[in-house]
């Protein structure tokens, strides 16, 4: 929840004058996104959101998203559509930053989801995986798991100040997952950041899926994993097979799994538990001494973790093929 | 700038049913006003702003304020409007907190305000008091003069850590005005934080008035002597005589002051500047260390008491009656 950049008048005013979208009538930062600076921008054509892009987005990375966003779009998936400025470009500049203005999206996030949102999440998912097969665009996957060792050392020597045996138990881990991570699993775009808050609702229907500033290529069944740990451990982390089970077929109606995904599925939701470690981690032990916001706690994956490292095969998610 | 409270899926719609506004189609948090959480909604009735009230707002002054809307905006003064629920109530409770529903309003407050913002600030102001002259309700103002030495009382021992000298300034000012302090100038209902950020424009044309959570009972040309400090300032804290008249002009346009008003000016100027002061000041020597919200500066406030004292009469504000 941040508005980082103030925007001076009349850069705004020339800013929107370079769209074909009538007067400004309202301008508000909203709480929506850490990464990045966002503005519901309401002319006469409408509403929409503005962003800026602030220093955690690379911008070599922003053609990739806002193409991608134009091609799902284009392929009637519900998600933020880039608007083009009078030249013909979508992304622009304001305030020093990078900007691009999306359409607005109705619905909101589900704080506590039930098994009919994870079922509707896994249709909509396999939905953008699949408009987007044909998608041309090349983004790596940065946080994959070639990315995770380095990540590792980068936390420093205090990981075990967050609980005793910390570090070993990362270390173990990441010599099990290195060693056997699946190969030859179908690929293709993924979001790679399917939180419930990037996921919107109209009461049980899902409106549309917002937030790809992670989006990259990667195993498609990488992305489902991502969404075990997201969305079906209730508050006391224990696992919810219902909402498993229900984001699972939601998912395969669409684009069925391949045998080899199935069974991947365990590994790869250890990685994805990882992954989300690991980053907490490096946030938990970088924040500065005395800050008011206090990071999200790494320990919740570590939990999550510990539950796929202990699951004997794919079937304890609910579903068998 | 800030949105502190998290409203749970279910009792946000329990809230939005129980006003006659159609189903809840948006719902996002914007930073906007520092004191209470404040919410866009939009239902199929249209767009609305959530107030959630936190504890910087007396429960008890709410009615005074969310009546005092419905009175102004029953007399075609552009500010936001409390929707009434189904039960004819302005003021529900929503995640524990008292919480108001008001009608959106268009526009956008000015960075680098002009002369002609000046002059239509005048006017609205004047028509809001010239509104308010029948608004039968009563709230003292907690920050008259009388509010100013118990709290520079509360500001403690360190006062000259911010500048050497300032506790003696700020004794000596208060001496003045407390024994000079006018009497029997028009009262009514005063705004009392019409700063530019809770001002609305849409171009040129003022589009209305928010933030009436000072609003208060108070003599009229007061209002006008907050807004000489919060509008006619340059940046370098210079005095824009220009804008003070166009000001000056746009009130008198719609409400002529009188001679003991206009000759009054000065000292409530100075009133003004010394109550800002003291807020400010109260504020930076509170804040806790390591935190990451940096005040306003209470200099700024010293260097316009500065300029009023300088002040030999009320022409010096670009207005002669």
């Amino acid at each position: 929840m941040a508005v980082y950049t103030e925007v001076a008048d009349e850069e705004l005013a020339s800013f929107i004058g370079s769209y074909d979208i009538g007067a400004l009538l309202s301008f508000k930062g909203i709480a929506e996104g850490v990464e990045n600076s966002n503005f519901l921008v309401h002319t006469e054509a409408g509403y929409f959101i503005l962003t800026l892009y602030e220093k955690r987005v690379d911008p070599a990375d922003l053609p990739f998203f806002l193409t991608l966003l134009q091609h799902l779009a284009a392929k009637n998936i519900n998600c933020p559509t880039p608007v083009a400025a009078r030249d013909g470009s979508v992304l622009g500049t304001l305030a020093e930053r990078p900007a691009a203005l999306v359409t607005f999206l109705e619905g909101m996030w589900v704080k506590r989801p039930r098994p009919e949102h994870c079922g509707a999440l896994g249709a909509a998912m396999a939905g953008m995986h699949v408009a987007a097969q044909d998608f041309a665009m090349d983004r790596p996957n940065a946080l994959a798991v070639s990315g995770w060792r380095p990540l590792f050392k980068e936390c420093g020597p205090n990981i075990d100040s967050v609980t005793p045996g910390l570090s070993e138990a990362i270390a173990a881990e990441l010599d099990t997952l290195e060693n056997n991570w699946p190969n030859g699993l179908p690929r293709g775009v993924i979001h790679a950041d399917l939180f419930p808050d990037n996921v919107f609702f109209l009461g049980k229907d899902l409106s549309g899926l917002i937030d790809f500033y992670f989006a990259c290529q990667d195993m498609l069944a990488y992305d489902i994993a991502i969404c075990l740990n997201a969305w079906c451990f209730e508050p006391d982390l224990s696992f919810n097979v219902t909402k498993a089970r229900a984001l699972l077929n939601g998912y395969a109606r669409v684009r069925p799994l391949t045998e080899a995904e199935f069974q991947a599925l365990p590994l790869l939701a250890r990685g994805a538990a990882l992954r989300f470690l690991l980053t907490r981690l490096y946030d938990w032990l970088s924040v500065p001494e005395g800050a008011l916001v206090t990071p999200k706690d790494p320990l919740e994956y570590l939990k999550k973790l510990r539950f796929h490292q202990s699951v004997d095969s794919a079937s304890a998610y609910g579903l068998s093929l």
